[in-house]
């Protein structure tokens, strides 16, 4: 296995132009990219901090798994992504150890990253994402 | 307000034992230091990803903030703490600008880092934490 870093934390909110107000406003980040996820329901505004990202995440849709989780634990960090070298040897290494994937194979994810998801049963309730910039 | 990186991510755990078999035995991470923290009523563990840090947080009494976490919303993530310039004067900056703080002056945390929390309700949910290196 091999984790780089924490490549971006995500962060489920009700809205993306309100929490900015406190991201940029308050903290002093610097929102550079907002992007739709057609496929997650999902508006994400990205934002760095040191050597990784906070990516806000606001459902474009009741049904999005964003505004289930809000509605079940209100707003606040939904995943932890890792930078991995080699995702889907990665993913066959968890597999291998009994972890539970959402996602078997990596798909793409926002920036065109190729993201993959384990199952927050296997991994201590910590919704964990592993993500890779394709070649 | 000077924010260089995230400094650590703040990880409710049940037991660090237990966690470990998946951030050592899964994700290939290396504890480095486990402490306990008397007087926040916890024992955490350390783990070095990249350029930041995960603490797994182990309540050591009923009454500890870690066990009503973990009562309320399970096991997860439960703060995020950035690495500041001059925690006194980000503290100052936030108060300003209408942040409500759990720590109003640094104390002493893990790791003999000054460090202060912000309060949730202010940050959209995310329990923040300033922490900074004293000299």
């Amino acid at each position: 296995m091999d984790l780089n870093k924490i490549e971006h934390l995500g962060i489920a909110v009700k809205n993306i132009e309100e929490s900015l107000k406190y991201y940029e406003g308050v903290l002093g980040l610097k929102c550079y990219a907002i992007e739709e996820v057609a496929e997650q329901k999902v508006k994400t505004a990205f934002l760095k901090v040191g050597d990784t990202k906070l990516e806000l995440l606001e459902a474009t849709s009741n049904d999005s798994p964003i505004a289930k989780f809000i509605e079940k634990r209100g707003e606040g960090v939904q995943h932890i992504a890792f930078a991995v070298n080699g995702i889907e040897n990665a993913l066959n290494e968890v597999i291998e150890k009994g972890i539970k994937l959402i996602d078997e194979k990596p798909r793409k994810g926002a920036e065109g990253l190729d993201i993959a998801f384990l199952h927050p049963k296997s991994t201590g309730g910590v919704l964990t994402e592993f993500c890779e910039k394709n070649n």
